[in-house]
């Protein structure tokens, strides 16, 4: 039985990616990111996920930090659409409502919707899931939760509205992590994370090697390093196994060129239609 | 006079950007960022302001899409150390306080601190300043809001707890954008975005021109284009004047290998020095 550790509540958006990405998983919810790495590294869970990216957002940074003090790795990834509801008791108008409770990011995601709720206050809790548990327990029947579609599954909630966030196409990408590395003939992408000293064509001779064996970049980005001014980090996902004869080539020339390289894991790539299809569509 | 047209609220960190950036300038507040481009290209501004990157969320990418709509040059950066504060009517004890009111965004940013409030509502509403406003007019004195410094002291607040922000090194970067390009002799950097089609290779070729000519790259991030499922946009920073000739020639290089290229602007780069000597202390 496969047990997916993810930082949240029941209901949270990261358990719905666990789920995508293995449906028939458990979900182990912890309370900090920390917590997942703690879960994989000890067996109580088998794999973690930890959201990594987002379309109206950007890189999570943190989550790319904690994957190189940690040293697990990335197995898979599962794109999600984070597809915001506010939820009320069964029957609740949306005239009755008085107070709004969620996480303070899915807040800010909907800030137009929200705004335009006279006479409601929005109250931040620090879990969608747990604002929506809150809602389901009463006694008060004129509040409701923005959380997910999912959150007002379990909770029994009826969804006032969906698909509430400010922009429709707001997507997550999570990584999923594991104690061993993905089967090398499953794999199609490999995350890396290096470090180069800010000279003038660094990086270009970095990714020589990559070019030079037309193997495919997906993701590319650079990040200063905090207190060495003229460091930065980067953060690349190539489209090839690691195990490749062309990749290991490129990742001894990286090695070369670079200050440090790690590689986070080497795993299936998530194939974006397989995700259409199981998206309701927005504003239903 | 300069004026300088931000999103938000006076006291909102935009506004302390605009200010950082020019100390004399008289600080015009906008209800959208697409009310600041309006402002600045209709006249009413002389300059506008706009978040475009931060140090644990990463790059704003609604805010490079509305840069690529509108038709305003980048003309300066500037670069802002975001340190909440807790800010309370004068006397205040933090014992008292039954509410905090923020901007969900700044609640999100300072969740450890605020949980450990035992007995208090967190109340999102949607700018940091007009929570410190709403504080500062009681008639309830068990209140507080998260804002900035500069809110405080606007509203005559008084602050029981500053840098309560989870990551003390939280720094958001700023664009500064103008109705006319900056003085080419001034500059000493240049934003890019274009578009490559994602064939292996392509990222390389088009930098080419960029590390043959020596030309250094202090940023660069790729982003998948929604809708167009093998096409990447790039943002790229280069530490030269777009007027120079090797990058007026490298620009002409990358003409040729993208689908199309856009310069954001040419401008004075922000020097970090200059920052770090005008920031408080965190925790004092």
């Amino acid at each position: 039985m496969t047990r997916i550790a993810f930082q949240g509540e029941p209901g949270a958006y990261s358990e719905a990616a666990a789920l995508r990405f293995a449906a028939d998983a458990t979900a182990l919810p912890c309370r900090t990111f920390d917590e997942v790495f703690v879960a994989v590294a000890g067996g109580s869970a088998t794999l973690g996920i930890l959201p990594m990216e987002n379309s109206i957002g950007g890189s999570i940074h943190r989550n790319y930090d904690l994957l190189v003090e940690h040293e697990l790795p990335i197995v898979g990834e599962v794109e999600l659409l984070v597809e915001h509801c506010l939820l009320a008791l069964p029957g609740t108008p949306r005239e009755a409502l008085r107070r709004v409770y969620s996480h303070p990011q899915a807040l800010a995601q909907c800030e137009l919707y929200l705004r335009r709720l006279a006479g409601v206050e929005i109250i931040a809790v620090y879990d969608t899931a747990g604002a929506a548990l809150m809602v389901s327990q009463g006694p008060r029947t004129d509040v409701a939760a923005v959380a997910s579609r999912r959150a007002g599954e379990l909770f029994h909630l009826e969804a006032i509205a969906t698909g509430i966030q400010d922009f429709a196409d707001n997507r997550t990408r999570f990584a999923v992590i594991g104690r061993t590395p993905a089967p090398a003939e499953t794999a199609s992408k490999t995350s890396l994370v290096f470090s180069l000293k800010s000279t003038p064509g660094a990086l270009f001779k970095a990714l020589a090697g990559f070019a030079l064996r037309e193997i495919d970049l997906t993701k590319l980005e650079s990040r200063p390093i905090r207190g060495r001014p003229w460091e930065y980090l980067f953060y690349v996902d190539v489209g090839v196994s690691r195990e490749t004869h062309e990749c290991s080539r490129a990742l001894a020339h990286l090695a070369e060129f670079a200050r440090w390289v790690r590689v986070l894991g080497s795993y299936p790539a998530w194939v974006r239609e397989r995700t259409e299809s199981l998206i309701a569509p927005i504003g239903d």
